[in-house]
């Protein structure tokens, strides 16, 4: 379907004929590039940088196959001694990034890289549309986590997630901010993450008695049921489930769960509760499903569903709020010259960056500087590390497992009010001084930065 | 990156453990299931179904890999007597689908499959994902073709589309709806597309002054050149443009247009239209790109922007006002017996089903009827087709230039009353008196279809 010669071609067409006027005209300096979020949408007081990994990737394998130069040279835009070139052409830039699973503001820098313009140019769209889907998502899924309030997650995305890629995404993504497993199996396969499901109305309809069903099931898992209770009236599925988990009680197996997925998940969970528990059954967990994201989750906590686990899917899967970020990769210097665009709204601010992390007494993080990448900021624990070096990997990339508990413990250090799902305070970032007047000295104007 | 064997793993665990229990269940009877949406997004008056052609390559394609069986079976979740059944398996039904570009409505089938349960259910996940998105997207797509009027729009959504899969589909649907060309070079290969582009702000960055890179631009791309002019200040950019369009027509090149990506684009577009005009250069034309959407489309042309073309990027790209649709696929049919759903505000209807469509003598469509599969509704057109008998494809895929002649053409018999961007009134589907009386024989509840 997609292979990983065909990366190369998932570009703008832009990024290929701006490349040939660069090389048409002996343009073969470093370029800067600096991939950032302009603003964060309404919704959001923090975002989880994702999907480093697959850009590092993409830049050790960036190479144009032969099949590929073929269909450019079919199109008639380019220039023979053009294509020869794009054939020999590798990454051989540097690349400084965040870390997986590091929290991040509005114009801090995820990803900075510095390559002859050529290859810097061509990687622009790839590299957006990698960590925008997963920073995206690894964010959505975070705001789940926080909503959740320790109770198990797990992720139902996949089947009205934006296609194959964004599936596999997103499992990645919600695991590596704390969700215990995916229904994804292609995903459990590539990334380890724990599989998991229940069952479907469809499999309840196929029996003539929805307690057929569940005896059924469970005599072909008897160690992981999980019955759907919803499919014709939920407190009589209920009934139903107790009763079968009663005579797996009796065989010496454990009903793990039941399952709601529609109706009011408030009520019904504490009336199946109630029938669990009088049936002797307080072992056997109740998880919720349909609809569901933070917002949800967070009101159905509140009001004090006796919910153990929330299946999340679409909502949280597309990031149905907040479907896209405003995501750029924008020359920041050219040829060691600094570089900013001064579009209304659209400005960025110029040369290569560092982002300064300071924390509390407490270890709660406090405020972050934005400074240009040479300076020093004493006291603040410097974000960027740089992850590549002449188109060379400087270390394997972290398992998920580890990226997952690296990104439990940072998350605990934001502070609570930065979490909150709506009208969250914006997270202090300051421009260090040289950054600010190197800025000014390239004519900032009033409100250009889109702060106003 | 995601080979085609890869598919049958693009699935919910779900559907595998179903499968064991009913093959343990010795449940190898035909199940029918339907795919349709349920309820219409609040901003959605039509929808345009599209996915198939990729549903049955993958139905053709329905095997399990002995990788994709190891991974199974490392999970210890599965018999290796099951294993063994999932090695043979093959999908061997029929399948029953209105053609790619068709009109549908809520409730009406996209798609239905007969098949023995264990390859129908199996198919599920990836079945509801692909048609999902392509219909989502072409959807909202075929709106800001009704908005722009018969303006020209391009896609430039590759970006912050929700991963590669949703890039290629992205192009793909637009391209079907009517779109004339994406940036995406990768769909340009596989889907035969065009491909378009112009420069990005880096490119003007890169240069000392803009219009030394608008010169250099032209040099390489003397036919195919078209300028951004916001990086600066979007008037003096027009001049720089008209002066190097000049230079051009003195060399009897021809400046293609002016990309405007920021800023107020309607008293942008009329300034830079009369600077253009003023410098003599009518036949350059102007390009909008930066946000837009069908919205925005019309109310620029509503205003009478001078805009003859749009690039069209993210808000498309992810359906922003919707990303997503109550798309299920739902088992109306095993053994014969028509079943039926009723989980509140989710019931679906009973049975195999076809869409009957009559047209007004204008050629208007009037309303649809949705009956029974065996039903005859005289003087309606049915719009579902049998596409698959017994796992074989019964005609070729029909070429995505073909789909989209046809859709141009379906789309006219639209009335314009539906195609409102906001309150579209609904669309009639009645149902027929044979389908209303299976429906309530198996007690419909007032309510339950989610119609109140």
């Amino acid at each position: 379907m997609i292979s990983a010669e065909d990366l190369i071609l998932v570009t703008d067409l832009y990024e290929l004929t701006m490349a040939q006027a660069y090389w048409a005209h002996g343009m073969t300096g470093l370029a800067t590039f600096s991939l950032f979020v302009r603003e964060l949408p309404p919704e959001r007081g923090f975002l989880v940088a994702a999907g480093l990994e697959d850009v590092l990737r993409f830049l050790e394998g960036f190479r144009f196959s032969p099949e590929a130069l073929a269909y450019l040279e079919s199109t008639g835009i380019f220039s023979r001694a053009f294509l020869e070139t794009l054939a020999d052409l590798r990454f051989t830039g540097d690349v400084w990034a965040v870390p997986e699973g590091t929290l991040v503001f509005a114009n801090e820098p995820i990803l900075e890289i510095t390559a002859p313009i050529l290859q810097a140019q061509i990687a622009e769209t790839y590299v957006i549309h990698q960590i925008h889907l997963q920073t995206m998502i690894a964010t959505k899924a975070a705001r789940c986590v926080a909503a959740a309030r320790g109770r198990a997650l797990v992720d139902f995305a996949l089947r009205r997630t934006h296609g194959v890629d964004a599936g596999l995404k997103v499992a990645r993504c919600t695991y590596l901010v704390g969700f215990q497993a995916t229904s994804n199996v292609l995903a459990g396969r590539r990334y380890g993450i724990p599989i998991t499901g229940t069952m479907a109305h469809s499999f309840i309809m196929a029996f003539e008695e929805e307690e057929e069903a569940f005896r059924a099931f469970a005599e072909t898992f008897p160690e992981r049921a999980i019955f759907l209770i919803d499919t014709y009236d939920t407190l009589e599925g209920a009934r139903k489930a107790a009763r079968v988990a009663q005579e797996m009680a009796r065989k010496g197996q454990r009903l793990l769960g039941v399952r709601l997925d529609s109706g009011d998940l408030l009520a019904l969970s504490r009336e199946v509760r109630r029938i669990l528990d009088e049936a002797g059954l307080r072992e056997v967990r109740i998880l919720a499903s349909g609809g569901l994201d933070e917002y949800r989750i967070a009101a159905l906590l509140e009001a004090g569903a006796p919910i153990d686990a929330f299946g999340v899917g679409t909502r949280m899967g597309v990031s149905e709020d907040a479907p896209w970020l405003d995501m750029v990769y924008k020359l920041v210097a050219y040829e060691g010259r600094p570089a900013r665009k001064r579009s209304p709204g659209k400005a960025s601010l110029p040369g290569p960056k560092q982002v300064f992390r300071f924390y509390a007494e407490d270890g709660q993080m406090q405020e972050d500087v934005l400074a240009l990448r040479e300076e020093t900021v004493p006291g603040g624990m410097p974000l960027l590390e740089k992850v590549m070096e002449g188109g060379r990997l400087l270390r394997p990339h972290p398992p998920l497992a580890i990226l997952r508990e690296r990104f439990q413990k940072e998350f605990r250090r934001l502070p609570e009010r930065y979490k909150a799902l709506r009208n969250a305070p914006r997270y202090p970032v300051r421009l260090s001084p040289a950054l600010a007047s190197l800025t000014n000295a390239l004519t900032v104007r009033r409100g250009e930065l889109g702060e106003g």
